[in-house]
């Protein structure tokens, strides 16, 4: 693995628009970006603290009810709450055969094309720990 | 709230020597602190990436029986991943009766000492969405 800097932390909420004001208004975070991803079934913002770099994503599922989506899962089995860990990586090919030669499970072989217009890819929380960990390589 | 950056993301395990093996050695994260501490019922350790200031803390409780050590509690009911999300403040006192006078419940009115001999103190999930929030002063 290349680098391994905090990404963001993605949560997963019932409602998009009220996470957003919760967060701005009262934890004092700035809205950035917003994104509709409707590969993953999803849509998603991001906020972040001062420094303009670690950042919270928030995401809801556009259909509560899919029980294919991973986060409407596990909203019905957890509840809201921290959902990822994403970590940057300068080369996201190269860490993934790295972690796949350490023995870790990977949900994705291959990195997609995630939030932001940046390669993203999952290893397996069994992996882990049970921490569901996403590698961001940025797009420049 | 004043600042608001990642301090670190606080993750339960269940062996804490198998996660610090696990984060170091495959994950590639650093080892930078280690601490028990006997009033929370927990053993911690402090792992950065690369630019050396974001981090995890992973947490094993002493006595994984003892159902009032929260830690213990969050292993039985959720298993291990992801518990709680830091956040660096300047002024913590400032912070909580900014966050007080907002609706936000505490369960920490009073700043107590955290790891590392910061200030912290902690924001009742049911106040951000399933969110476990953290403040952090550092100790300068």
């Amino acid at each position: 693995m290349d680098t391994l800097d905090i990404d963001h932390v993605g949560v997963a909420v019932e409602n998009l628009e009220e996470a957003i004001s919760l967060y701005e208004d009262k934890v004092g975070m700035k809205l950035v970006h917003r994104e509709d991803l409707p590969d993953r079934g999803i849509k998603v913002a991001f906020l972040v603290g001062r420094d303009g770099k670690t950042a919270v994503e928030l995401m809801e599922p556009m259909n509560h009810e899919d029980q294919n989506n991973t986060v409407a899962k596990f909203l019905k089995s957890r509840g809201q709450g921290m959902h990822h860990l994403a970590v940057k990586v300068e080369d996201i090919e190269s860490s993934l055969r790295d972690l796949e030669g350490k023995g870790l499970t990977l949900i994705d072989k291959k990195p997609r094309k995630g939030a932001r217009g940046h390669l993203v890819a999952f290893v397996h929380p069994k992996s882990v720990m049970g921490l569901l960990l996403e590698l961001v390589q940025e797009s420049h």
